[in-house]
């Protein structure tokens, strides 16, 4: 097997991209509860929360709130996603030091998710992160559809490099390339972040991959292998379900932190204290969640 | 990427390793129907049933009838288990022509579940498998717990070797070396399979893996990028559930389907067809399958 890295940091975006996804509404309290389990559990990066419009997304809604309440854990960076001008004066007012932008290498998706082109996106963003980065604050940014669009197909590796160069040129020290249909096969990953990785250094850039088809662990398989050392995933899988029940789109912390304990991969991450984290939320919407882990644990409890 | 293999050949397990662990029973027609469709889809190897003793497994106490009237098409292989004399005599009575025997590679597992030590096994095995290749039938063998025994924990991987190389001087021509728990990740295939093939041809080994803690694709990929080229899979994802609901052992065919599609290796099956099989079954349970990909067609038909 091609050479591993023998450490890796996991970007938990469950508070963020779990909730605004789950049918049921979570109380501001039990959010900072679940932030807080995460926090302990050894993450060192959680995207905590979006500063969208509350109409836009109403889970998210007590953004300003969740983000000026987080627990002060010593090590554990706290990010959210700033969509524009207002979003960042809300972060500002929150307190929190670190934001996310998003956009994605396919137009018809931009266009379909935040009615913009990917240009007209990046042209928005530019002030933002300009100012965010004058504030002090550091920036992440998303690409998504990075390797297959919903409305497209396969999207071209180029397309991706160029929207990612141009997400590093404004100052973004960290792009998530985003499998957001969770449509890629490991090949993908080699072709399109082989490709990334010839111009692009990979401690800036980390994979954000959904897990559809199954294939998202695979997936993280081909980008160790290429020296991709930071991975996205969610507490527990949440992030609801675009197909039925136990389909999650979002890969499982618990899942991923199983995975590379086995290989002797450190994340530093404990996995029973994410399963703890992921309970309150379960028990909260009263179901069931996606994670392997979750679900063998939760058995095991009864 | 490490060279890949540009085709492969998938075993299908569904209609036994599948069904007799799922919880409702089906009936003896519909099992005939279901594999139909499977050998329709492209599947050149099926597993499709078990003689062992009716009262230990009930679902396959029709695996006479099921075996004596399997569809004949041109190219599939149907093979089905065989415990003892008593099943090899069953399975000459029906037809079959290739047969399956079942050991691992931790005595604590074969004791809970067959009540022997691993040589015990074998020594059981031993004149079955020869008056099976007297008869001029075929045989493949199992390896279980192969990686990680329940009971036991790690398994050394020169206890597989030993036992496989044990299996193949009987003349098996395959042995399908099984993850029975789903615990192992690529490290683990990367360790014991790249052990093994270093004194057994690639050709005579398989891998049969569990999705239990969603590692199965991981492991493929692992497996592929040694020159593994036979992989178990069951139609979706049918063989209950040991966690949860959603949580499936087995690995479903539609998901390694996709994968390996998407990565250009050809299987020569058609996933539709997968799908229409697995979903005469899903109707007759009355339930959704794991599989993420019979999830999405599913949704897509309603």
């Amino acid at each position: 097997m091609s050479k591993l890295p023998t450490q890796v940091k996991i970007v938990e975006v469950g508070p963020r991209d779990g909730l605004q996804n789950e049918p049921g509404r979570i109380p501001t309290d039990l959010k900072l509860a679940f932030i807080a389990k995460l926090a302990e559990s050894g993450l060192r990066e959680i995207e905590a929360t979006s500063f969208v419009h509350p109409k836009a997304i109403p889970h998210l809604a007590d953004a300003v709130e969740v983000a000026g309440r987080l627990p002060s854990s010593a090590g554990v960076t706290y990010s959210a996603l700033v969509p524009n001008q207002k979003g960042l004066d809300r972060a500002l007012e929150s307190g929190i030091r670190r934001i996310a932008v998003f956009t994605a290498a396919s137009d018809s998706f931009t266009k379909k998710n935040i009615n913009m082109t990917v240009d007209e996106s990046l042209a928005t963003f530019a002030p933002v992160v300009k100012a965010a980065l004058a504030a002090g604050l550091t920036v992440r940014g998303y690409v998504a559809t990075a390797f297959v669009c919903p409305y497209e197909g396969d999207v071209s590796k180029d397309r991706v490099l160029d929207v990612t160069n141009r997400l590093l040129e404004m100052g973004i020290d960290e792009v998530a390339v985003s499998d957001t249909i969770g449509a890629a096969a490991p090949t993908d990953i080699d072709a399109t972040v082989g490709h990334l990785l010839k111009a692009i250094p990979a401690e800036k850039l980390a994979l954000h991959l959904h897990d559809t088809y199954g294939t998202a662990r695979a997936n993280i398989l081909a980008g160790l292998q290429i020296g991709i050392t930071t991975f996205d995933s969610s507490a527990g899988g949440l992030g609801g379900c675009p197909y039925a029940p136990g389909a999650s789109g979002n890969l499982a912390t618990e899942d991923l932190v199983y995975m590379l304990d086995r290989m002797g991969i450190a994340t530093g991450v404990d996995l029973q204290r994410v399963f703890e984290a992921s309970s309150l939320i379960a028990k909260e919407l009263n179901r069931s969640l996606p994670s392997r882990q979750w679900q063998r644990l939760s058995a095991a409890c009864k």
